[in-house]
């Protein structure tokens, strides 16, 4: 039996996960920028006391404890190198929690954990090769290579959210400009939502955007015929497209999973995204489908792929 | 003792390798894309025999023929799916060449085979994760990561050349539009330095390319000190950077490998390269420095690299 730990900016959230990814117990506790490393580990400890016992067993018994959490993560030596929402710096996490509890434990990026989560046991169960993109606040990807993440030298890879789209362009998150976050991410499509607002004022988009705009606003005006909404919804999917074609030709995976608040949207954003992946991957006529789905394990990723870290591929 | 088997459009190559990359014998002979599947594979089986020979051992005594060919190759089954250049479709040449010596054989795409070859025993010797990028009339990749060449469900990934820059835009070799090959190939440089030219007749670049338009052209007259090659160059150096980034945030190598005929400018292209690259790949402030070098293998990087397909880890 594992655990799975999935520390946030507000919840840190543990669950007692089987073989097969299915969770038997679960448990979370707040979360706070101001928690420093030892209050951290402590948290981490009780919940996966309690999660264990929960699920009928002594936390000592687990065959390992996986953690994932934000930002830059060096995998190997368990280290949080450094988390931007969290008091973290340099901190050996892994090794905090292992001398608590006396249980192996592995430490990895959150995203990363998710894209392995999803892909063993959620919408890319069965597949080898899946690349996982998140599009929320910025745009995360996971990458899963034959059975095993992708995660670069000192695990600082994986960034496919700064994919660079265009020399100069809209600013991203780490304040360089024309990466692909810049364009994909619910961020971006908020900021064409509201420059479409206000170019096309007698849009039904623009009185949705009275009320507030939102990464379903485009989406909710389009599904009621608004033609300003349709193209704004139409350029933002082109660049979600143009940075999944670039991945799907580095990768050629089985499947692309997308996850996130946009991926709420379903087929709207589903079936133009097959679309323009299947007619814009190189060799597409004589390869096999990529299929583009949504992400199905939601908010249990987390928890199930930090798991996950003890049951994928390692060194040959 | 290995053999390796580097089929090109005009020729094959083979040699004998040893497990620390040195090739002990090599030899070669004409190909042409008449030459039908029996016909290539009794070719390379001559090759084998003599080189084995000239080594001082019995080709059915070697431990493995490793066989690196260009097109669209399923590495697991050993089928050359569709190579453009060679007279091969749904070729199981592995079996071909197993059947005909008794040897195990293994097959792969020409550039990842270089790919591997460069960064086990080439300018990637020590590193597990490398990015090779060969600029020639195409613009081809290959990448190890931790240890294992990246290649896809069915061996259809690796394809970087087809990142995706922009919407609309140059056309690729492809046909299709904006890919990175369609602006950081020797022939989009050539592109590049043609429309130069003509934009800036009193150019020396003008006067150089009267002469005839190559990829060292730009460079040449650079170097001679041309403001017009100057920007040129720095265009075109500015897109290779892009894509070698996007790469690099993606896979963050320990090396980025360049390849291919652009490669002979040495630092004329490295300096550039590296200082793009280490300005603008995400997370390099607090990162191990990814460093920019070129290929060393040079014409024996296909036959190296095609052995090395038995030296690369493989399955956990």
């Amino acid at each position: 039996m594992f655990v799975g730990v999935d520390i946030g900016g507000m919840s840190i959230k543990a669950g007692v996960v089987d073989g097969s990814g299915k969770i038997l117990s679960k448990a979370s506790c707040e979360c706070n920028g101001k928690l420093n490393e030892s209050e951290i580990a402590d948290r981490i400890c009780d919940l996966a006391t309690k999660v264990a016992n929960d699920a009928g067993f002594d936390i000592r018994d687990a065959e390992g404890i996986g953690i994932g959490c934000p930002g830059s993560i060096y995998d190997e030596e368990g280290i949080v190198r450094y988390s931007c929402n969290l008091n973290l710096k340099n901190a050996p996490l892994a090794k905090d929690v292992k001398d608590r509890l006396g249980v192996e434990v592995k430490l990895g990026n959150d995203a990363n954990c998710a894209a392995l989560g999803e892909t063993l046991f959620g919408a890319g169960k069965g597949c080898k090769n899946t690349v996982m993109i998140t599009l929320g606040t910025g745009v995360g990807t996971g990458i899963v290579a034959d059975g095993r993440l992708v995660t670069g030298n000192r695990s600082a890879g994986a960034e496919g959210g700064h994919i660079q789209l265009s020399v100069g362009g809209a600013k991203c998150g780490c304040d360089k400009r024309g990466h692909f976050e810049a364009y994909a991410s619910a961020t971006a499509l908020m900021r064409m939502t509201a420059e479409a607002a206000k170019r096309h004022p007698e849009s039904l988009l623009a009185k949705l955007a009275e009320g507030g705009i939102s990464g379903k606003t485009a989406f909710e005006a389009a599904r009621a015929g608004d033609r300003t909404a349709k193209a704004v919804v139409n350029r933002y999917l082109t660049y979600v497209g143009m940075g999944l074609v670039s991945l799907a030709n580095i990768f050629y995976p089985e499947k692309i999973i997308i996850g996130g608040g946009i991926s709420n949207e379903g087929d709207a954003v589903m079936r133009p995204l097959q679309k323009y992946v299947s007619e814009n991957v190189y060799g597409a006529e004589y390869n096999p489908k990529i299929e583009v789905v949504a992400a199905t394990l939601r908010n249990n990723a987390g928890i199930v792929g930090a798991a996950a870290l003890f049951m994928t591929k390692r060194e040959a």
